[in-house]
């Protein structure tokens, strides 16, 4: 009886507690290492004479700033679709993100560009923070309703972590870049032989969005099924009039499928790598659009389509071209890509999640494994096909992107795809 | 009666059959024609020796994703205002734009951009394609709420044809560079005068603004004529609260206003060229802006400001210079086009709309006479004017513009201001 | 008797004669006065021989349309969440916007970029006449439910005027560039000490924030306390569900957090230092996002998050770095100026908002107070204090971006930190 008041009282003090202690020791840690890198500290600028006009900052910040409005306003209103959730997601993806950036722009910092002891910092830390950023969001995504601001401060805490691991033992231990595109790091026969065969430039994971979207759908499906609460009521059950948050929703989807293009481009290669992810996104997106409209009709009752597969399947073309966007994957085959995505996620939503629910006992609030999970997969399949069937006629002679880079040390944007400039993040 | 189940069994497979036939055969156009072209081509790219810094991607990419987020956040919202057909607006506007976007890739490349075969894709065909699916939105806007999605892929499929027909007719049978302006391509008296007089390169159609905003409202205009519903329940007669769907139409004016400069210097030539297209419009619609607000309270009953003159006539300013906007327009020109505009359109909506279903039986849903039409013919005659008194001294000594594209062939750049860097499209 | 029904027309015309009168008249003045400056010149942009890819409208635009978002859609939707003036804010916010672009780029133009009888106008005067456009709706958040649009449009008219006579005032009759950063012009203990052995390149009001933010949030409450009325609704008490009405100032609050990297770099020296701004801002923001979750959650009865905090003092990171961004501040200089700013606003908004109307009659509608005043001071301060920590080591040896600009005219650009490339104002 007594404690009762106390335990209150300690609820009420855990959320401010948590954050003021995050915070604090974030700071201190960016006290002790992060530093301005050569392009955005005004002495290494200078003296290293360089023009302005050469600075990363105008090739990366434009995608940089297309890539925040998704974390933060596609993400955030993508997840207002359940009305009861409306403001919880949309405010909860504010702060989870915020503190996000903060702590993997010192994981990913410590894992992947500590030099000299020291994390130097630039426009492509933040395109990699806000990548991470955006994992987290996915797998709240997986949870939203189940948990407090604190629980999700936690699982923030971890899954950045295990994030910059996971690139970290693909990358550093692994010693295989071509596994990049596989994400969470499961086999494929037969790469062995693709490794060996196929140039080197073209077995990147442009974009990052494979170890993006499998390792946050698979991090937040796992962690639903730890916090599995068999009465919880279910979307579908969601009373009263949904016409303004699936409007709200929409905003996100929209945000989120016009942006796209930028997601997979902002760390590619400069030039043309940049060009092409941009344009094979597009495609590929538009071509998951149809055949989420076409499939949602199909599999509905009475032909009507369904507000929930338009609002999240018709991305899933985004999400699939992540890995190869950045190859020759060639327009037709962002738009074969993009189709076979958009059909999947819909038939998941349609038949997936239920059974995920009913058998597995996983409850995926917004469907991430519908949208990221197996578009995902997917993705990493399409990027292990065309790299196989990559040419040295199709890259030009003498892989001029590898030639560029010439004693790579292990960083993440190798990962990623480096800026033909130098990379941002210790050079 | 046998015939009834099998009718709706024909209505609900009608969508997701056309999806899949419009789907398949793209991807077969696209897998028969479509390449990248020399800066999206990776071999292409480093043949040619390029410095990653001159890709055409980094000059048009963020115009780019502005005009993609006037489409489909634009657009989409602006028709949000309708309470019953919020829902509708935004998502078939999605769907529509997904399909035009690959569509006219293909029509406007088989009738610009065909070269060896094959049509060649870049940043300029992505904004090219932007602008056909804008022309599609602005004729959806005249039927909304009159058909469904079948129809109005079907209305798509069509337009996307004339739209690029009428730019082939216009370019290639006349040969009528200066007619670009003109839009659907009514006559000027006295035009024959100017176009010998005036020195090449200030005729272009910048941002192409014409040809799409006065094609799309009228095309559309004829289509609602055709589908006239006697009893369709008016506009003025929603029901209900109106104060969300006002706010979401908001958010799509605001972002068509914001980024308006964008979708007019797009396509301009780069460097003075779009700089100045941006100027120019973003004056515009600022006066464009005050004449709106200044009409609307003069002409209401009671001085108070009507939402949709605000919504839709405050950006006419942005239609009325689409065409003069790249010449040397003066930014006292811009103001008094653009308020011009606003002034047109807002009586539009109060005097014109009313009569245009009374006696010509045409309904017009979102008034896209008023935003599109009307201020489109206005910016037609604004461009002839400026040409008229255009001046060698004005543009500079022996047109450099023009002096840096010898021997221009008929493509799509020319229309819309060709790229100084070399045009995307085929070259 | 008689005169009822003519002064309810004398109503009913005030706000359309206002505006046609100024719009008349901006119109006039901008045909005398504005020009095009030697960038958006096609005579005087190819006289010069230069390169497209020069033009300083790339290296600025895409922060220019990030401001743009701000200023329209930012503080449209942000005032959106008292739900009786949600229209109001959007609709107000856009006329007076609007307005302000035309009236503040005569106004600036006069007092700062003059020359040879000419204003002379370009990217950078639009990004200029966009931020007096903030200052303007910083102090209309202040009087928000108090006034009508012919009010409002003659307070933009006065606080245009006033906003670059404390412009000039800093700059040109003091000579101080140093005060720059200390906005409506407060003295610092042992400024003069400071002004003395710090080089001059770091104390710069980047972005110009400090004047805008602080200037235009005691503009708005010296407002607010004239038009003080005892028995104004207070925003506690606005009735019926809030839910959609903070999801839309979520809207606002989000599209603010997410640009503000651009608003604070957009008019800084080219390279690294508009890279550096946009970096310290990012961090600031995040760690001022997490104080306000932290101090909201830690201030309320029960433990709850206050949404009012959530919507404005997790924005308080990008005005306290208003001055010091492009400084060699530090990430953790950053993180922890934004740090402070969320506690304070967050703090102000529970405890100092409700003395400031009860003791000093103030009603600051939307708390601006807290949001622009107090952090804009706190961020002059920061400036100070990282002024006088800057070293010539910092920097780089001989000051190299005040090196660039030798015999620099007193003219905008310095205060808010020169284009490398030339100023787009009157060069």
């Amino acid at each position: 009886m007594a404690g009762s008041p106390r335990r209150a009282a300690g609820r009420r003090l855990l959320l401010p507690l948590l954050c003021l202690f995050f915070q604090g020791a974030t700071a201190i840690l960016f006290a002790v290492f992060v530093r301005y890198n050569h392009e955005t500290d005004a002495a290494l600028w200078h003296w290293g004479n360089h023009s302005s006009a050469a600075n990363e900052f105008y090739f990366r910040y434009p995608s940089f700033q297309d890539v925040h409005v998704m974390i933060f306003v596609g993400f955030g209103f993508l997840m207002a679709f359940l009305q009861r959730y409306g403001f919880s997601s949309v405010g909860f993806t504010f702060f989870l993100a915020a503190f996000a950036l903060q702590w993997s722009t010192l994981i990913q910092g410590f894992l992947h560009a500590f030099h000299g002891g020291h994390i130097h910092v630039g426009v492509e830390s933040m395109i990699n923070a806000d990548f991470c950023a955006g994992a987290v969001l996915i797998s709240f995504g997986a949870v939203l309703g189940k948990t407090g601001p604190a629980q999700l401060l936690l699982m923030a805490l971890l899954e950045v972590v295990l994030f910059g691991v996971n690139e970290f033992v693909l990358l550093g231990l692994l010693g295989v870049r071509v596994w990049a595109g596989l994400g969470v790091g499961w086999s494929v026969p037969g790469w062995g032989l693709l490794s060996s065969c196929v140039p080197p430039p073209q077995v990147r994971d442009a974009g990052g969005s494979m170890t993006i979207h499998t390792f946050g759908a698979y991090f937040g499906l796992v962690l639903s099924r730890v916090l599995y609460r068999p009465r919880l009521e279910k979307s579908k059950h969601r009373q009263g009039s949904v016409y303004h948050s699936d409007l709200f929703a929409m905003i996100g989807t929209i945000f989120l499928w016009i942006f796209w293009p930028s997601f997979n481009s902002a760390p590619t290669s400069l030039g043309d790598g940049q060009h092409r992810t941009a344009l094979n996104t597009y495609y590929s997106l538009t071509s998951s659009t149809l055949s989420t409209f076409a499939l949602s009709a199909l599999v509905s009752r009475d032909g009507r389509l369904d507000m929930v597969h338009i609002q999240n399947a018709a991305l899933a073309g985004g999400v699939v071209v992540g890995t190869s966007s950045e190859m020759m994957l060639t327009p037709f085959g962002a738009l074969a890509a993009g189709f076979l995505a958009g059909m999947v996620s819909t038939l998941g939503y349609k038949f997936f999640t239920p059974i995920l629910e009913s058998k597995f006992k996983v409850q995926d609030t917004c469907g991430v494994h519908n949208l990221h999970g197996m578009p995902g997969i997917l993705g990493a399949l399409v990027g292990v096909l065309v790299a196989g069937l990559a040419t040295h006629e199709a890259y030009g002679d003498g892989a001029p992107a590898e030639a560029a880079l010439p004693g790579l040390p292990l960083r993440l944007p190798v990962l990623r795809g480096p800026g033909l400039l130098g990379g941002a993040w210790g050079a």
